[in-house]
């Protein structure tokens, strides 16, 4: 059973706002790292990198949470507990997206000249807590 | 062992910047929320409400995560894998400072009228990463 995003968390994640995800280490420790996001529909779209620590913990265990809280009225948040489907279909373009979207560069140019392999990290939303 | 806190982080930690810590749910899901917070030397502290959830999860296993980014610079941030020891003595001077610190005010009054009891978190930390 999937959860729906409430108007105003939509409305956030659609605008230039950090998140923080959590992915769970293997010893069970949750990670932390800031994050650019987008949503489609419900999901949120997260980008990563193959092999990077989240993109190995979600491999090991998909299970993650975002949290969000604007940056101007941080007594308001949205947290989403999710479950993450990867996929490296359109990986160079979601993270092109979002580097518009934060930066208003054109395209992200941070993977140039690296080998880097951008993953799509979807995740579909199990419980959604706002306040 | 436990780990230090680089000056950068420290000040983070002194101002008035919000943070999310994250706790680990019965399943072991993350479950995180946005939190004032301050330090003693390198330990973090953070107040709840005993039975919340946060207490309940940090109860079962001690072990969490706290993040910080300056919402101005949102690029940089600390990551503090800790684990955290609770106490009741001091609880409600925490909750106190932190309302002074955060919002200006002389005390902290949402929990007038309430029978909240007021619980200091402290969090060694075992592991600092900071960007």
């Amino acid at each position: 059973m999937s959860a729906q995003l409430p108007e105003i968390a939509k409305a956030w994640f659609d605008s230039v706002e950090f998140a923080t995800i959590a992915t769970i280490e293997p010893d069970g420790q949750p990670q932390l790292s800031v994050i650019w996001i987008s949503r489609d529909g419900d999901d949120l779209l997260v980008s990563t990198v193959a092999g990077r620590r989240k993109h190995r913990n979600l491999e090991r265990d998909p299970r993650c949470t975002v949290l969000l809280f604007p940056k101007d009225a941080p007594y308001s948040y949205v947290e989403v507990r999710g479950t993450a489907s990867m996929t490296l279909e359109g990986g160079r373009e979601l993270i092109d997206e979002h580097a518009r979207k934060y930066t208003g560069a054109e395209r992200y140019t941070a993977d140039d000249g690296t080998d880097n392999v951008r993953v799509v990290v979807r995740i579909t939303p199990d419980k959604v807590v706002t306040h």
